[in-house]
């Protein structure tokens, strides 16, 4: 879904053309950030574009499949990410008049904002619970690693300051993670729509703890903790990642307020101002 | 239990006094911040003193019932909090020579400090859970507000900056709420000790919550949120003094590192330097 | 200026009217947080209203200045602030066919912007300096209360969690003091408006500061912090008022945000993105 | 000085040795972090070992020099930082019996932790003054990157959320600039010395506003932000480097506590209780 060119986390900019022609689509534009595409066992693309650019807002995309080594599709660089090159490839790819059977549209045309709306629910759940995956282990590192440290006259344990880097971590982690299984609940219950206000509080929460944990990690590591002796640095750079990825937090805030705006109240208070509107 | 001259966060630091001469207790010292003593109904008060300054540290404290006319106690003046005076009041009150029957001691001599623990248990949690109804309540006039007011072309709600207030008081609220929540069923399977971690947690949280959604509760509501017309100034007051009340943050915070410390990991990862040591 | 039926921070949202009636201009409106108006000194109220509703946005309103005992003018009530009466009083001002001579018109008919811009330039350089003295103030009884307490075997001032209080309030005071130093000098230099986005900032960043060191400070002081005995609470109580009066952070934010937008960059790059645009 | 076994934080850890034996100094440790050292245009190293245990604290440390080539001496790897491999190195070197000319001893014996402390403040400001040149940088890309993108209906630059990233921006920058401006102007007039408390400071806020804005811009560019593309992941790295390098945080939070207790205020203000003190 990502292209270079565009903001995408605005669905309705995507710029690739997704033209029908006979029984063949024919597709130009560029994208990156293809995870997984350098990995040789990916042999097939799926590939948002637009096939109906005057459509309305939401049924402008389809999705396509498009095979590893169709002529026209060309990998041009693997993308680092906050430094780190992943083995599995986060790929920018140019689509040159590539053709493919019209049979390879996925569902519908115009489905295409959809598909990845059902996708992108169960994803970011699955973001948020890694992330806490992540924040754990890192409050477990900063915990041993503060037992272990001395400085100043004791081990760094004792130091009220770690003792409050520990404590907050403790509270965020906890907290997020009781969020994102209300939310597994609430999926189950009714489905990923029917949780959709709460999916995006975990996208936000979920990476938001873990860039909270692993900074003060480093903190009480020191100099180890920005090396590749432990798994911190990395995680700095996932969590910073995961802000971004699936929706910037930007675009779930935004979410997250509509759906509260619609929330219904069981209770009735006015906000409206207490002294007498002029009588008119 | 709360005393002018001491940090009282710090339960040892209690001074005053309360010593057996024959068949009485005698009772000297100031405490302040006693809660509900400006109402009349008010006619036993629950007064923390050391009994055996010479005991270990949590066996000193014991606990005497003193009637509200009983001679020698002086109410000396209602306290504000934050501005505010509560009409229960929260009194400075003197204790000189203050007699009481022996059989006024609550459990037994040095069972002070324990009875209070039990009681802080069931206290935290009830104050978190006022804080979560207030935050809520005050994110509802929030939202109320922001959809009647006006400014900038077009109403509160529709702006990106409140709109992401209100997002990160829901993530706020539910996070916090899931917590007490979680800490209320953990103190009904194995009681408040069994909890202890959690009761911080939620002491900590709770508190945190209220303030930042109050805070920006007033930005959205401008001059009128600081006025009585509205509950969020008393509520900013509260939250304040919620951060405070039965133990200041930085104790709590200093507990949950201590759980934490204690607590079992099942993975074993080490957090020693990878540099081999040298051979001694 | 302040009307509690709109939001005021968007000047154009004023709804007072000032009609011209021969000799006469007549006054129908209401306002609120009036500062000073319960002190039997204040003798003259300026008052700002829309003259011309139908003129372009900033030529609407003009000031016209009403004397204290001017028939149709009622002082409804005096606002409390935070929890705080004002001696001198925040009133709420109903204006009901109030008529005042022509010549009591502040410069010209549409100039009240103007002349309120004027004036808001120094008002706000004045609010940020109190909030400096108040934050030094603040911070100097948090480093007395510290060194004066002992809490968990020595005294709070050699606390990491308190160091940790006291080294970030020194910061912040710092970084805002001299924000505001430049400003001044900006302002004798250039005037008011070739200072305009910093007066906007240190409008944001001195009560900010100021914010945040008495919230710490009555961490520090405990229960006695939220009492009157000493001036923390009410700092407390202004520091929130102070982030409203004048125009609230996220107007200022705004106005910075403008002038950052404008600045003329001496180096030149470009954000734009790295791939190559695709041939039309 | 910086060495994997201990926490280098506190100088006084320092584990490595070096003996005098007859005109030779052995040095025995381990270092890492050593800046610069996979250039070969590194001829010398400066290293930092205890002369003897056994004296005051700050005297038991020595600095000797010891060239690329001495036998004993391996640079054993290059360790990455958050992810980034810097082409001069930061290594891990190993002392194995090391052996130099006893002249080779910088200064005195036991004059190494002094040493080191009148080099870390130019350092320290140094660091100081290339985070406020990168913030400042950020800061433009973010602006530019703004005006260019489209999303939601708009340019990035009009919607409020961005604003306000921009305006938190520009006030931590021009804040910390300022400190920056006056702690060096404290070292022209007084000396490092006279400087300590500010040098923490400005070692303590500069990094903190860099990491600040670098982590705005990487929402305002989306995934470009955290590629190679654009100098701002590398930014991220660079700052939290920042913010342990020459001292952690904590450090000088601590030192910017000390000078604060220790600083004489004008005025004479008690905080000490305004309960009268029991009679004894």
């Amino acid at each position: 879904m990502t292209e270079p060119l565009v903001a995408s986390s605005d669905a309705t900019n995507i710029s690739t053309r997704i033209e029908r022609d006979g029984d063949e689509y024919v597709i130009n534009g560029r994208k990156w950030f293809i995870s997984g595409s350098a990995d040789q066992r990916c042999k097939i693309f799926i590939v948002m574009g637009k096939t109906d650019p005057g459509a309305e807002t939401h049924r402008q995309q389809s999705m396509v499949l498009v095979e590893r080594d169709t002529p026209g599709m060309t990998i041009e660089r693997h993308l680092p990410v906050m430094g780190y090159q992943d083995q599995h490839g986060h790929s920018e790819i140019v689509f040159d008049d590539v053709r493919v059977p019209a049979t390879n549209l996925v569902r519908g045309e115009g489905d295409g904002f959809m598909i990845a709306q059902a996708r992108l629910g169960p994803g970011r759940i699955h973001h948020a619970m890694r992330a806490i995956g992540m924040a754990e282990r890192a409050l477990g590192l900063m915990v041993s690693r503060a037992q272990e440290r001395t400085a100043f006259g004791g081990p760094l344990i004792e130091q009220g300051v770690v003792q409050e880097q520990i404590a907050n971590s403790r509270l965020e982690i906890d907290q997020a993670r009781l969020l994102v299984q209300k939310t597994a609940w609430l999926i189950d219950q009714g489905g990923a729509k029917a949780a959709r206000g709460e999916i995006s509080q975990i996208k936000v929460a979920a990476p938001a703890a873990l860039s909270a944990v692993v900074d003060r990690a480093i903190d009480v590591f020191g100099a180890a903790g920005v090396t590749e002796d432990f798994p911190i640095a990395r995680f700095a750079a996932i969590a910073r990642t995961l802000r971004i990825v699936d929706g910037p937090d930007a675009v779930h805030r935004r979410t997250i307020a509509r759906v509260e705006t619609r929330r219904e109240r069981p209770y009735v208070e006015s906000a409206a101002p207490t002294s007498p509107a002029p009588a008119e």
